[in-house]
């Protein structure tokens, strides 16, 4: 039998900032006991996935030893984090582990999927520790941009994995714990083989700031606008909805919030106990009758999502709610890359009421919630792991923070999704290449990154459709014209003529003059009129259009 | 007869950046004289013009008046401002009017579609004057980020306007003729009636940097850097070509130059006479026999382009030249909005091989082009306008700017696309809205922005699409079965079962149960299978998808 090891495998988020999973493992090869950590999702864009729902890891490699896994752990309720969890669930049917607030919302996404709430198990806090299989595993409270954010302490035979989760080393987060440097040491103290370590903020060089620091600047702005005041930020963020909300009445304002997700978070937080003194809420019903000057709005779509209470907003009434010449809306928030064209359709339609638009204008109003490079050297120093592997990030952040810890005298690895790491010994192997992808919910349906579903979708939707249909008799011949009809393509070509004609033209003469082995095969017809269109469409409007040529021959039936 | 009046009339560039056409006109209401400033390009994008080249303005109203024009001005060589002359230069036909270097681009562009270079006059600066029609026109040499960018003075009997172009206030801007307040102070002196300004910087409060800041930092980096450097830039950036070149020769390196645009800009260079001393230039043949810690390569493809050398050198070997662990790739440039993933992409690929990327860091390697707010405010100060009309820019920006100017006692007014002033009084009036748009080349072909086509393969590519084949006898009574082909659909929906059998099966049991007179009328059957159709994918798979239908009638034969 052959001796156990100590493996870590990401499925999702090493190489990517999003979708974050991650896997554990101890015991002989191919015999390990499993644990997963987090089941996140990332967000589909036109670019590469339009009309996409969710992206979801690809968990192949898991499903099929779903009898070795003895448990799932969740960090924290952020959807990159637990998204996948109604999704993935039945396919691995573990329990599931968290503290109290992420277990509330990890409960919802299950029971929506019709699945048992009960797979979910809350848990206290270190020193509190779950013990499944060769694990023993404590949930370390971190400060994050959302309640009850944790680190992983996962104690296995072969040493102490400290999983950092996301996390920021915030004295003040306004929710929750604060950071605590005295537990980090003792932690540290307790020996750390390997730090496992959230990299999206690797490339700031400046010392992270704290939640609290923008009580003030919050307070002045709201105090000092003279219309309604609208501000969004991640629903999520507990914190910065009670600092926004704070300000707001302490400005003498009526608070009022909209957005689904912005009800479902607070409500999770009340329900879990996170929630401190939070100002009354009106609802939008009432809102419409206060004087634009006392009424604050806290809303969604901070990432410019159109069906969002802020594109609503910028594209006039919402729920009996408008926003007019001399209100203020305020972005307490950071763009995500890929979204900025959509937050600027939105300031723009904002400038156009005569709405003033604020940003986070370089820290005032809004602080991330990810720990920057000085601090992640501060948890190296707390931890003092043997072992540096970063992980949330896309390659350069994994890239560079391996460098950070490698510059500081530790021993690191770039572990992409799909690359299995052995942690047994002192220095990091490869222990294997899992072939891994992505999975998309596409309407209802999941289809595969590979299959070929969107990148036919992205080809019509770059190059348009021609529609060939010709009907064949019994003798193979063709019975009538053939038809062209355009699908997403320009009506009319360098001649000025009509593309469909100039294609149905076309088409006549070709199969006027086309040998009856061709209209007897399918397959050389099909490729000849193909070919044959996309030749015109070239001439004609210079463009290689996808083709669907449909036969129906009446011999056939 | 009616007064003579004073016009302006953006066709695009005002509410947007990019696409820079404006027009102003002299004379009795209806029969004013017209001059054309600018004729640029956007670009697409996937999110709302998949598949299109270029986007250029909805010129129409200009063209059904293309005898009231009395000439083009290019302000300068960006394509934002004369991408869009070989395409609609033959809808108007004036002469064009422009500095050397522009005029080398200006009759390239006209030359590649077959029209003549003789269409192209090239002006001296100021003081040397155009006289066409009503308007006498100079132009004043501005610094900006390609050569010879000029602002113009344009006389009227009606009093002067000053059209900014793109510029920035740099004393030091490498190539071209340094900012000149003296010339500043003369042109206000003389008396200006409207300021009509670019306004794409007014969010930024700084004063703006002098290009010859970067060649200090720049060397530094080259000098340090141990393996191979490539620099990328956009190709008309003469000047930063030159510092980079200098940069790479001062370090003993030898340069290279890859991508068409850059080849073809520094020719222009040549030509025009505009390029200073720049470093002896290297072939890629050559390139790749130099030791990589000697060779400087500058590229282009700063944007993320997919075809250019960037991208091509993320991706592997280009021109035989590859990048390497230990090399340095520098972005010398701004990412534009909407721009990141791609560019992210394309870091990431670099961090994969293991080299090292280095982005503007803050503006240590590159300075923006473009006047921020304390220069916007400066030029007003040195030409005192007496109404300032902000141009170049999204909404925001020029409300922005417009209020900038009110808050120093100017007389504004923001004015976007298609809507013409009157700017014959004290007091700028609006005349008249007029209806205009975009029109997208697709292909080689022109499509209007409201003509659905793009619409049409926007929705393909969201929502997929199924097409239905059917054919009706002579007793207009199905012959055979209805076929259903999905197009970018997912194959299997909830059932689990084949999605297009599922439709098939459903269409059949329709089409059993169907009344004749659905079966006589195309409209009617059509309209009856698409709405079955998107019933059936919203239960199997829960997308709407786009439905076409293909009735053929042998009857009709």
């Amino acid at each position: 039998m052959s001796e156990a090891r100590l493996i870590y495998l990401p499925l999702g988020g090493a190489g990517e900032i999003g979708m974050n999973c991650y896997v554990y493992g101890y015991g002989p090869e191919g015999r390990e006991r499993l644990i997963v950590v987090d089941l996140g999702v990332t967000f589909p864009d036109m670019e590469t996935t339009p009309g996409v729902e969710l992206i979801l890891p690809d968990i192949s490699w898991l499903e099929a030893r779903a009898d070795r896994i003895d448990a799932i752990f969740l960090t924290h309720a952020h959807e990159d984090h637990v998204g996948a969890l109604g999704h993935l669930w039945p396919k691995l049917r573990a329990q599931v582990y968290c503290r109290c607030f992420t277990g509330v919302i990890a409960k919802l996404k299950l029971e929506e999927h019709g699945h048992p709430g009960t797979a979910v198990t809350v848990v206290e806090p270190r020193p509190e520790a779950v013990q499944v299989g060769p694990f023993r595993v404590q949930f370390q409270p971190v400060a994050h941009s959302i309640p009850e954010s944790s680190a992983l302490i996962i104690d296995t035979p072969a040493g102490r994995i400290f999983h950092s989760g996301d996390f920021k080393l915030d004295p003040g987060p306004v929710v929750g714990e604060p950071h605590d440097p005295k537990a980090m040491a003792e932690i540290g103290a307790e020996g750390v083989k390997v730090l496992t370590c959230d990299s999206t903020n690797v490339f700031n060089t400046h010392e992270g700031r704290s939640e609290s620091t923008l009580a003030e600047p919050l307070r002045d702005l709201v105090a000092a606008a003279p219309g309604m005041v609208v501000a969004t930020t991640f629903a999520s963020n507990v914190a910065r909805l009670v600092t926004l909300a704070q300000a707001g009445h302490a400005a003498g304002r009526s608070v009022c919030l909209l957005g689904r997700a912005m009800k479902r978070m607070v409500a999770a937080a009340e329900e879990s106990g996170v929630l401190p003194a939070f100002p009354p809420i009106i609802p939008p019903e009432a809102a419409v009758e206060v004087p634009r000057q006392n009424l604050m709005l806290i809303v969604t779509g901070s990432q410019g999502e159109r069906r969002a209470a802020t594109a609503q907003l910028s594209r006039g009434k919402y729920l009996g709610l408008e926003m007019k010449e001399g209100d203020t809306f305020l972005f307490s928030s950071k763009t995500i890359p890929g979204n900025e064209r959509g937050v600027i359709r939105i300031m723009n339609a904002f400038s156009e009421r005569g709405v003033e638009v604020v940003d986070d204008h370089g820290g005032l109003y809004h602080v991330s919630g990810h720990a920057n490079r000085p601090d992640l050297e501060r948890v190296q120093e707390a931890l003092k792991p043997q072992i540096v592997i970063p992980m949330h990030g896309e390659h350069r952040h994994l890239r560079a923070h391996a460098r950070l810890a490698e510059a500081r005298g530790r021993i690191s690895e770039v572990a992409t999704n799909g690359m299995m790491l052995d942690l047994t010994g002192d220095v990091p192997k490869v222990a294997e290449y899992i072939e891994t992808s992505r999975v998309y919910l596409d309407g209802t349906a999941m289809v595969g990154a590979m299959d070929g579903v969107i990148r036919d979708r992205l080809r019509m939707g770059m190059n348009g459709l021609v529609l060939v249909t010709l009907i064949l008799d019994e003798d193979d011949q063709p019975l009538g014209e053939a038809w062209a009809e355009l699908l997403g393509l320009p009506k009319t070509g360098r001649t000025g003529r009509n593309f469909a004609e100039v294609l149905e033209a076309d088409l006549a003469e070709f199969l006027d003059r086309v040998d009856a082995r061709t209209l007897r095969d399918d397959d050389r017809l099909d490729e000849a009129l193909r070919r044959l269109v996309r030749q015109v469409a070239v001439e004609e409007v210079g463009k290689k259009p996808e083709v669907t040529v449909v036969l129906s021959r009446l011999s056939a039936e």
